[in-house]
């Protein structure tokens, strides 16, 4: 079975892109996890190949495609970890900002260079003091003449220290929540711009997350995205999609989990038999495998849904709890059923175990994503 | 949203039949609990107005419709209670069988009495030391001349009361386990054939469930459906259909069960605001409506696949065991929201938590429904 | 193992007990729960036997015996059946309201009645619209001479039907929420008193639950208890004894649901085996069993430190919710391990199971219980 | 509250200890983290300061001190850390074998050092082909004059690194299962005996975790432990103990954890106000801190009961899976209650989260526990 939005060039495309991975990707990932960050190099070969930003407008030097390519790319970096899910952040989280807010002469300055890695991108919104709740950031973008000057610190920025352009949500207007916010594009050598250092995290050892560092930063007027003050809205608007981003990539890696564990049974003997004869471990694999079914199904038209442009934020946040929940379950099962090779580094499902619960708390939290959907309850 | 299965005239029929249960059925369904039986006469206005096996042909007597029929029927009846659940047993588990395995005969002589409620139906599994191991069943059916010689026992028996025409799972050939099982369909008035007592059940008390005896029950060798010894391998063709009406049952209930919870946290007051106000009452909620919206979309997925006749049981297994089990959380969560009043027969929610978990029992319990998946995971 | 608090004695009284309910109780069970009431005449022979209150002092008819033998009597009563919560509601939630508030006068006036049972108790909190908002209640008790005038209405009144004297929760200040709150003792023959209908709940049919209706009550100022304007203080001293009666009887029941399903799996056969080996149901039971375990091992400590003396209120509300909704998985495990047969009446798992729920709701419900927890916590 | 087998003395005892970690652990602890090793300097501080095997007899060296020590110094360890419990293993695990099996000769060659950290003890029973199913191992001693020759190689070796004398399990009858294994006591210089490399772990990166390999290692007959082909049998007999202090840390990292979590929602703001204050998180902290509350009684219970000398093996794997799921359960929890900050290597529950659920798998994984309990119940 296969969802209804992938096509035969879909397939072709994704047993392409299996390949580079196979060859450009897979071999090295144990290196980059140990060394901390994807090499820029990687990014390029993606540019090369165009795998960044394919969707984008031919005449800004994308394919065109739609986003079902998009499901592909961003499905397969996951089988190979989910360290690389700086790569789908750039791809269809921030580039989208800049195609669906940027005037033509932003687009052109811009786009060109995120399709080939000469900029890497990244968004910033959350701070230290502010996280779920995004209309009390204290980021301020004071107007200066041609520049705004910008001052505040960002944290757990993904693609914090390879990023050339990043979307900084400031505020213009410090007296509004909601309508004091706009986008700023702060490129890589603006003055007043530093990088903190590169933040530790229990998993994803390979994605560069970093603090940003804005004091009196010289921006000019014209890396307004969009209008000021309309920020908090465009945001709004592209959540849908940067949440269905978080739900490809843990319901990828359930996927995964859950072939590591079956191959881990059926190879393992224990009382003079493989320990995938016990009832209770098949039971338990029934049930992931269940879980799974049902939650790719919901993915599955949600992305179908996503792409005939319907508006499915509410569907979308239940998927991106439940996804995740669920994921962060079939991590610790997956795990057991390993026993002690479970909690060792050299077993894939290790690293899984300790990269997936992030998933929970990314793009919005799980709380917050309850939250949306009360709203549209009725109570 | 609504199931792609679905078209403009599903929904003019859905209306059309809830006008019908708005005046036949809810008026009555308390009353209906209270004695403990469905009355003919409903069966008999059902099939009046042609909602008894739509789908069979013209030729006998049917209007030929698709299964989205039967699912909107089987819905409608659900949301008045499911002690109608017998009348959904008939329409698209027992007289499909004759539909499909039985002479052209057969077909003329019992399909127009189905579909007129002359001929309640029932099918007959279930023995008192034999349920989810279905080949070690103990009903032999003895050819002699002309007649099989029937004798054993049946419990469990939806429809048990009602039922003229009962398609009885016996073995022909006692020495065989799955090979051995042939299906007879026996009459009301059959010599050597007895109902037991009416069971006494925690729900679905106007469900009309018994126990039926048969003791050198004589039944005409025209009365075999299909072949001899074929029986096992009809009956686990006909599973998937049996299995997603439990499915619907269950989606349904759960869905009714989400709304009269949240109509009561909206009208109950307490600490000087409506208990919907409580953010863990709103979390909940948010909770149980997400795992009803994920079931409904598997639910759909699997309507509509088995509509275009893909052999989806490994999936109908996953929902069976899935939607009933989340039905039964669903029950426990909205009857605790109800505080006291969740407790009270007068509460719809109450006679809906002892309903529900009969679900996870009956069409094969949701260990069965496992097992049916462990089986196809190549373990 | 035995609990710490219980002696040789009480294993004596225990046996003793025992005999007198296998001859005056088991038999009569499923008639009483059938006829809806539990027959004056076993609160009769209760009371004969000395069995009513025994805590109670000597001079007022009482054996002086410590909470150890309520604990032993109500765990009892609990095996026979919950429907029998109503007698340890009298003996250990409403006469000891009597005892620790009343006037010497009004203890000779009461006590010895309840011991022998010609007065049969109950407490009167709930109303149709308060609930766990004890302090929003709306039954008011004007002071006219030497009587309170009484107006209200009560709800979900254990012991309603049977009761000769009420424990009813009234403001005598309206306009204070806590500090208006008093309690008056209202007896079967107050003019303006009278009964609304017998609930009708979905289980512990035996166990008589009513509503209570007041009209311009006529109630002697020598009922008040304790002082005006000190009621709601009295039920909170008094509520840490009622929980943990809930916890006995929740444990107890989880006890008893255990059990029933140990019998039933090792009896039945399916696929050649008892349904006792099929390690899927194996661990079931041991996850039960341990949580049981867990379980009785915390009640039996806080039963020992309430009897010291202690305040273990909070913990008590950690019970009241884990014990409670751990015997609703109970009974929902040890039900669906029964199969078919978990759903017929005639088997006591299927009562049990529509009898667990309510001790989730009454006596404060889980909800409640975790706001206590959290007022204890710090935040 | 404090546990009934902890006296004035214990309690002196515990400042004194967690004064000395104050000085030589807390301040070094991430170091150690990092570099992977507890170094030996901090045994001998330990050693030094008699908070090495402080049980074992003063003819030895001892301090003769009962079990209640023993669980404030794992407590306190774990309070610190999970890595630090290489050191419970060494004092309340491997030389109890000695101390209960061992000739006055051995004690008198090995308790002495053990004691003073020049010997740190392992002990070396899973093999890379064998983990639950002891009886299964595949490592031989053949005896061949005064010595035995030893072939095999194990895996995950607490104390792998460090360790100076090993207790190995090992087959002195390949054709026996149960009776065919003896313990053998393998020292450090030992001929034929290395060690493999440094296992990588998800979590415990301080404590030594490694491999063992034995090509015809050399080991004198004296250094058999009890009698031959009676190995099994001990294992047996020390695993309660052995379990137990995998559930004193399993609960005493939830306890922290909880403390954790409380303390950042107290002083983490959103939405303009403490995140405390939201109903669903304080619901959250209520229900981890019953489940806590709940498993601290039961352990303590069974920790009374070890000290009183009465087999608990049972209950004590009741504990062990109910406690470790517990605590990942409350791993999970506390670390979403962190957000972003909950992912980040320089918050400590970050690190607790990794570091946790290695408790469900060693010393028996859980699923090993649930076939004891079934064992013992009867079915």
């Amino acid at each position: 079975m296969t969802a209804r939005y992938l096509q035969e060039e879909h397939h072709i495309f994704r047993d392409a892109f299996r390949k580079f991975l196979d060859k450009e990707a897979y071999p090295y990932f144990n290196d980059w996890e140990d060394t901390g960050i994807i090499p820029r190099s990687f990014w390029a070969k993606m540019g090369d190949n165009g795998f960044l930003c394919p969707w984008v407008d031919e005449k800004f030097g994308g394919l065109n495609t739609d986003f079902g390519y998009s499901v592909v790319i961003n499905e397969e970096l996951e089988k190979v970890g989910t360290s690389l899910i700086g790569i789908g952040l750039h791809n269809d989280i921030v580039v989208p900002y800049i195609n669906e807010y940027g005037t033509e002469e932003q687009k052109k300055r811009w786009l060109p260079k995120c399709i080939s890695s000469e900029y890497i991108t990244a968004i910033a919104m959350t701070e230290p003091g502010a996280g779920s709740d995004l209309a009390g950031i204290g980021t301020t973008a004071v107007k200066d003449g041609d520049h705004y000057i910008v001052n505040g610190q960002k944290t757990f920025i993904t693609n914090g220290i390879h990023a050339d352009l990043i979307l900084v949500v400031c505020k213009t207007n410090p007296k509004e929540r909601h309508k004091g916010i706009s986008l700023l594009m702060i490129e890589r050598d603006t003055p007043g711009f530093s990088r903190g250092r590169k933040l530790e995290k229990i998993g994803l050892h390979a994605q560069d997350t970093a603090e940003l560092i804005f004091e009196d930063a010289k921006v000019p007027v014209e890396n307004l995205l969009g209008k000021e003050g309309e920020g908090f809205y465009y945001l709004m608007k592209q959540l849908q999609q940067e949440r269905l981003l978080v739900c490809i990539s843990a319901q990828t890696a359930a996927e995964v989990m859950l072939k590591l564990a079956i191959k881990y049974v059926k190879e393992r003997q224990a009382f003079g038999k493989s320990i995938s004869q016990f009832q209770t471990v098949q039971f338990r694999l029934a049930e992931m495998a269940t879980e799974i079914e049902i939650g790719r199904t919901f993915l599955d038209d949600l992305i179908e849904q996503h792409i005939e442009g319907k508006d499915v934020v509410t569907k979308v946040s239940m998927a991106k709890w439940w996804l995740t929940d669920m994921a962060k379950k079939v991590a610790s099962e997956s795990m057991q059923l390993h026993g002690g090779y479970g909690y060792m580094e050299e077993y894939e499902i290790a690293r899984r175990y300790r990269d997936v619960p992030v998933s929970a708390i990314y793009a919005g939290t799980n709380e917050i994503m309850k939250t949306i959907i009360v709203k549209n309850m009725g109570l």
